[in-house]
């Protein structure tokens, strides 16, 4: 059993976490190994507090406040982009809000998630939690410009183009900027057209906008006309 | 100028910033306060780095990790629940869900949030700042029982009831349980009907499905039948 926090592997286990190293990553957590589990992913190291691990040497490597119990380094997996439904982020920094649009990609079936230049790592601790797993169902590719998607291409736009509205037909993908800055204009060029969420007041924050944005494409009307 | 962190007034925004005190609550950062000028709210104290307050001293009360140049200090301001489309939270205890969903309720025009038992503080710095200045747009009410909300009562419930669809017709009030617990057995019996958000996979976050239920009943069909 691991004692010392200077043991290779925990040390490796922290820079893969501070995302100083990358091809693999770390998740903690119960919940989220489950998720794994479910998911089919085997994990590289498995590291359980009292059985390879001190329960303190384990708190010294973990990124929750609180400790954990179980933590897990599983190999990066990349995909292609990918439909019926991708969803691409272009910019969006936040690991949070990556995080949440993997959860709202897996809880509408969406086909892919796709990092485009300047977006989040989807791989980091914070980008891991807030998918609540979903990191482990959803397929994940990168883009470096927008005619690697999918599709017909939606520039999801606060301002431009007409209200979004589902259901999609045919293959689409949906193409989300940074809260503020939105899309940038060549980006906007290289879409086939522009949509936005018909909103009241204020703007949306990108995870809100494309969890609004699967939902509508996914949207299954109940009343035929 | 203040420039000693010793000052009563300090003394006074740390303890409201940490809700050891309630009735006040505090602000920081430009876009807050000037989202709170915009809706016409009057601070009851408010604290300029270099102009009534020192950087220094500023830093030291502020709640962001970068320091902040304005602070405000302002009233609480609760309304009665009111509809025709009212948001209510029971048991929604993370406060940047219940930012997230005030953000929603303005951007989809919701009438009001409520704040049932055991939901987070909104005028903590986390709803606050979670809110991005929709705390000061939206009113907020709070509520002991369902029969204190206006309209129709609807159960958001993963597991029961019809997909909700929109748009309401008449006065609605959705009632919206934590992510894990859901909404207790005897909120779902107070209600009139429950409904669920059709989702593939998962669950959804309370902040999530709160605005998915917002979107969906505000939604305008286009084409009509």
């Amino acid at each position: 059993m691991i004692t010392s926090h200077h043991n290779p592997l925990l040390k490796d286990v922290r820079r893969l976490a501070a995302r100083k190293e990358r091809g693999r990553f770390v998740a903690e957590g119960e919940d989220l190994l489950a998720a794994a589990r479910e998911a089919g992913w085997e994990p590289v190291h498995l590291l359980r507090a009292g059985i390879e691990v001190s329960e303190e040497a384990l708190a010294k490597v973990s990124s929750l406040a609180s400790g954990t119990r179980e933590l897990a380094v599983f190999e990066e997996r990349w995909a292609a982009p990918a439909g019926p439904l991708c969803v691409a982020l272009w910019g969006v920094k936040d690991p949070g809000n990556v995080g949440t649009v993997l959860r709202a990609a897996l809880a509408f079936g969406a086909s892919s998630v796709v990092l485009g230049p300047g977006t989040a790592d989807p791989y980091g601790p914070k980008a891991v939690r807030a998918s609540m797993g979903a990191i482990f169902a959803v397929p994940v590719a990168r883009a470096a410009a927008v005619d690697e998607l999918p599709g017909v291409r939606i520039a999801l736009d606060a301002r431009r183009g007409d209200p979004l509205r589902g259901p999609a037909e045919g293959e689409v993908s949906i193409v989300v900027g940074a809260e503020r800055a939105g899309l940038p204009q060549d980006v906007l060029d290289a879409c086939d057209r522009a949509a936005h969420i018909p909103i009241a007041n204020e703007s949306l924050n990108a995870a809100m906008a494309a969890t609004l944005a699967v939902y509508e494409l996914t949207r299954v009307t109940e009343h035929q006309c």
